[in-house]
């Protein structure tokens, strides 16, 4: 970057401005497979005004800018991977205002999830969207990506819960994309179009949520299953019976394996006879009716082949089986190299979406962990990497992925459900959108941002071809 | 409408074209004020390749197309004030797959709402969004201007149940918006883009809508208030409690002596130190726990100066005090013209609004009927004709809304919560969002439309200037 860019945005932000070496590693990765990507220059406003500001000369001058959060992301969208800025927002991280009364935050993008969470909580109010991450991400990431979480199943994920946002456009306009209503007719949805927008449209600055009252009482239940798609039978049939649990997560029995080593506490609860287990969670205003349900999934539940059932008694047990599960992630990352394919399909079809895995494990002699949100049919498949070959991991792996996703796609599914395109599934993103759509894709990325200076690349594939 | 186009069209729809007198009144109207705008043509297509056939010739030869659901919208969407084509969706009116393993419908668009409703419901499923026309309205309709109703306040409006949609472009050209899935993570959100956007982008020929089980139960309770601001803090009051009713509607007096005498068993329920009434209703799988909420409300509406609360006792009761509800807006309209206002704000904020409505009723000299679905901050603002002098009603009228709106909007609401902004509200857009929200709107329509052939000059005011 040239010299007098960097005295600009210096002169800008004074110490707030990172170059050269002092670029720490944490600025070039985040949890996606093992890239590293260093951007050129670093830069963390601290207001709207600042990144207008940056924002602006950086179009005028033609430096690609890459907005990040806690890049604890899993599809590589906030990677400098064109170098240029990385807008790092981790010094917007303040809590605007708790509006009580009509149950909205207003925040900055660089709060931690779970700190926003636990801070409404202070005050009864509850914001449900809780990624694995959720320790350490931040709201504007989830955003950005719109971010799902075991929750998902009853509340929603991320884009349910935004009523509007501040924004800055790529040439350093600003201007609000709804208004702090739950109902709104009024224009085009600006606010739903950034969300899962992954910072290839403009860069959030502020945010409104929607807020709820905070459950006073859960149930938690682990059912283990001698048969693995028999567990995902048993889900569609929890909600036949009427009843929407506030997690329902399937953990197969290599998930289990990889993560327990690494969870302190981890229950001992895997036998030999296991093929897969489901977490469900229940919440409320009132424990008696949580019993209730309680009890009609374990009826419906003993209707398959499955082993004793777990009712979590106490609040540490429940802690410590929600961690055994939030940690998967991060375990089999440790224990190898992986890709991670965030398949979705509607929940009826997991078993079907299932079988297709094991069969292309088969074929192509890889070995994958599969878990996730069973409730929303949505599967997170990691291929480990293992002893895999150079070849069969740059070049197969890329064919077993796209004949997985065309089996997603014919089930009427996508190719990711919340951890976005980002870099790594832009070639396969033909498959869930015609040319048309791609087409007018690449059209409105074209209004926000002329020039392509924002995020480029990431989402969207070239116009030419394919993988 | 020049001969050839006339034969064009007749030869690829036979009999489904009306032109000149063949064309019956109700093309020319919707539910907005009294507007009469005939349409030089009608055609009805049956099927997506019928309707991409008409889009790409009508775009090919520079015709203007409004697309029409059943016409009961209050901001003149689907008014085809340019003349040109309507397009008819009336005959694409097949309920095709209700998905009951996967609780989804797959639907055409000329679906009326309450029928779906009825179709998904024998199988024990639930499609909540159920605006006041929802006998009448059709679901594609609905998509078009992100409708509520009611249950929005704890279901949420149409953009919530939406999935996936096949639209067609201006151009003709066929494409779906996303995935049958209720999680979605896979570039910009086009479903979201389309659901409100009041058929200025887009065609939809095809929806996917999620749905829930039927809830088993519900309870209906009406409070009187003697004062309706009181009413309005009380909506407040409980939210706090914890409690997420399935309906919580605001009639104030005048909507019920302008309501009662058109709804043939219409209960005597108005006493003359009645100010307002909250209409609430509760659902759910468990009568005991809404019984012990209901219990809660009346406790919590003790609080306030209220009479004696009724209970609905039976549901040929529960229905007669709905009907009451859903007519207003039909009787206000039979008693004379009138301008409807549909404002929203952060719920808290009602009785702010409530009082400006008031004091601009003084300054300006007109009548309202006011009423809505409190839960939301959703008031509808009924503005009577009546004696109104043409000056006041074509020129005063103007700025009392704007007065109204810019207080709207600084409360922290907006321009419609249900309505859209059709023909009616786009003088106002500017109040919404500023100039560079406006121009981003404009270009995303370009890039859908860039010959502005479909719905024009619906939503967006011209560039130059505003009223």
């Amino acid at each position: 970057m040239e010299e007098k860019h960097i005295k600009y945005l210096k002169n800008l932000l004074g110490n707030r401005v990172l170059t050269g070496s002092e670029i720490e590693a944490r600025y070039a990765s985040d949890h996606t497979e093992d890239f590293v990507f260093y951007p050129a220059i670093v830069v963390k406003p601290e207001t709207t005004k600042e990144v207008s500001s940056i924002m602006h000369y950086c179009y005028k001058n033609d430096l690609t800018v890459t907005p990040s959060g806690a890049r604890t992301g899993l599809s590589g969208g906030a990677l400098a991977n064109h170098g240029g800025v990385l807008l790092s927002m981790e010094r917007m991280n303040k809590i605007v205002q708790i509006d009580e009364e009509n149950h909205q935050v207003i925040t900055e993008p660089g709060v931690i999830t779970e700190e926003l969470q636990n801070a409404v909580k202070a005050v009864g109010l509850f914001y449900p969207p809780d990624p694995a991450s959720k320790g350490s991400c931040f709201i504007g990431g989830n955003i950005a990506e719109n971010s799902g979480g075991p929750k998902a199943v009853k509340y929603g994920v991320t884009k349910d819960w935004v009523l509007n946002l501040e924004i800055v456009l790529p040439n350093g306009e600003i201007l609000w994309t709804g208004a702090n209503v739950i109902k709104n007719a009024t224009g085009y949805n600006l606010t739903q179009l950034i969300i899962g927008s992954e910072g290839t449209l403009a860069v959030v600055t502020k945010i409104v949520l929607r807020l709820i009252p905070h459950p006073t009482h859960n149930v938690l239940l682990l059912v283990p299953f001698r048969n693995g798609v028999e567990a995902c039978e048993a889900v569609g049939k929890i909600f036949m019976a009427g009843i929407i649990p506030s997690g329902l997560e399937y953990m197969d029995r290599d998930a289990i394996i990889f993560t327990a080593p690494y969870v302190d506490d981890a229950p001992d609860l895997l036998k030999s006879d296991h093929d897969a287990h489901l977490l469900i969670e229940l919440d409320g205003f009132d424990l008696d009716v949580l019993m209730q349900e309680s009890e009609k999934i374990m009826e419906l539940a003993e209707q398959f082949d499955i082993d004793e059932i777990l009712f979590a008694e106490t609040e540490a047990q429940k802690e410590s089986l929600w961690r055994l599960r939030r940690k998967i992630g991060e375990c089999v990352k440790t224990h190898s190299t992986y890709k991670e394919e965030d398949t979705v399909v509607p929940r009826y079809e997991l078993p079907q979406l299932l079988k297709k895995v094991k069969e292309l494990e088969k074929k192509y002699g890889f070995k994958s962990v599969c878990y996730g949100h069973a409730g929303d049919g949505n599967l997170h498949v990691n291929i480990i990497r293992d002893q895999l070959s150079e070849d069969t991991w740059t070049y197969q792996l890329p064919e077993a992925i796209r004949e997985l996703f065309t089996e997603v796609v014919r089930l009427g599914g996508t190719i990711s459900g919340e951890h976005g395109i980002g870099l790594v599934q832009t070639p396969y993103m033909d498959l869930a959108f015609n040319e048309t759509g791609l087409d007018l894709m690449r059209a409105i990325k074209h209004v926000f941002d002329p020039k392509n200076l924002l995020n480029p690349g990431k989402i969207l594939p070239e116009k030419s071809g394919t993988t």
